[in-house]
């Protein structure tokens, strides 16, 4: 594996592969792995001829209030994992590479940015999009690989790449989970021991939503007032909010029809996880193609 | 010359030249060349292998005052125009190719977008960077070629492709003008018999505030209000800004230092005509590498 730091010496490699017919996958990533991560790598291993992955921890995502300064870091674990994987090529670029003084240029997804966590986290969805067009150009991929678990990053990064004509398709991998199942996410070592012993219950309730869903029930408002109940009455989870959307253009739903997302956001103590399901829920370890 | 139409045709050819090494040089138009657009032609046939010329008429640039129903429009007359060059493609996507429904992306290249002619036409440079990036991401080429006559368009399409990571030179040619001095512009066919006689006056008057700086003149305020004078003492402009600003960021100058742009817009009738000069003036006929 080729750790790479610079875009001159990224594109260099790269325009050979390119050349030479090479398909290229890659993984944009924070870093600080998971299984998730690894499927994500192991499905562009099996799509591709080379797998890059980049880590870069995004300052235009975070807001001044949140977590930029203490999100999990270490290079060294990350390229470890990967290296296993085969993973062809481990692009980190500093911040000084990424945006260089005098930075002016940011895309707006409008719309499907500001609903969901967009509308908790403003400015976050431009700050994603515009790395990800970033580095879409420095990497120039065919394939992008997102997980299913930052639902909202998948239609927004979607919408993106179809609108600006960027010239990759994307793939979406289904969210990797524990065995009680939560979601993987790179946030869940902040959870104290009693945090993580209820965050399950996001999955669960999302679970037996989809259940109560598919056996006819239709109304949006009891859907979301059972999965409250269910958080609520057991854990200490704070919601910032319960959603049930249309998948593709992420616009609320009154009743279930369609392909509908039912995405939620959970504070435990001050750590904040987020959760999703698809109806009709799609199988495990399947990915989907955009 | 190949007359294209859609994006997966256009793609398809494109391939195969980039797979074979070739160079691809590129020129964004709203079509109804002029001379102006002839030299941004011969200059991509002499520095790169293909030389592909979009016309689309962005709606996206214009607001909802602006002239987009009337502007010219000669498909015909266009393409026999730059097929006498050896252009290798004419690619003319249409409205429904370009934006289809739902279409929510744009890019915003802060502060430089909001002055000069972005004072007087909010969101026009959005629309401008907007479908630059679309267009960049169509054709892929190696080398675009923009008119210094757009001198803001060439600043914010210079800094959208540097800050996007844009694998794409940018070559700014300079103005084509009339023997009189007026800077050549599909819109100039709007203009009166008597309003096309007293337009020289924009060129006079720039070349002769370049002559006072070149002798010595550092005031600002002092060159401004010459320029101001000179047009409208003689003819019927109506200015809407005479700005003197740094070539690079297009902050205000106090005093000429460095390397100076200065923009005019000045309307004769109901037709918006604009042009600039940079100190000190670059030579006719030279290109220049961004």
């Amino acid at each position: 594996m080729r750790i790479i730091k610079t875009i001159g010496h990224l594109r260099k490699i790269l325009n050979e592969f390119s050349r030479n017919g090479k398909r290229i996958g890659y993984i944009p990533t924070m870093g600080y792995f998971h299984e998730g991560h690894l499927r994500l790598v192991r499905h562009a291993k099996k799509e591709c001829d080379i797998c890059v992955v980049s880590i870069y921890v995004n300052p235009k995502q975070f807001s001044p209030a949140e977590d930029l300064s203490r999100y999990p870091r270490d290079i060294k674990r990350d390229s470890m994992m990967i290296e296993k994987e085969n993973v062809d090529i481990l692009f980190i670029p500093s911040d000084n590479i990424v945006y260089p003084n005098r930075y002016l240029t940011y895309i707006d997804v409008k719309e499907i940015s500001g609903t969901l966590c967009g509308k908790y986290r403003p400015g976050h969805f431009k700050g994603v999009a515009t790395v990800v067009a970033k580095l879409l150009n420095m990497v120039r991929p065919d394939v992008m690989y997102l997980g299913q678990k930052d639902a909202q990053q998948v239609v927004v990064l979607s919408r993106m790449v179809a609108d600006l004509n960027f010239p990759v398709s994307i793939r979406v991998v289904a969210t990797a989970r524990e065995k009680d199942g939560l979601a993987m996410s790179s946030r869940n070592i902040y959870l104290s021991r009693e945090d993580r012993c209820q965050a399950p219950v996001l999955f669960r309730a999302l679970s037996d939503a989809a259940k109560r869903i598919q056996k006819g029930e239709r109304s949006v408002s009891k859907i979301i007032a059972f999965i409250k109940k269910t958080i609520t009455q057991d854990t200490s989870g704070k919601i910032q909010y319960v959603a049930c959307v249309d998948a593709n253009t992420l616009e609320p739903l009154k009743i279930f029809k369609g392909k509908a997302l039912i995405a939620l956001a959970v504070f435990f103590s001050r750590t904040r996880l987020i959760d999703n399901v698809i109806i009709p829920i799609k199988k495990t370890g399947k990915s989907q193609n955009y």
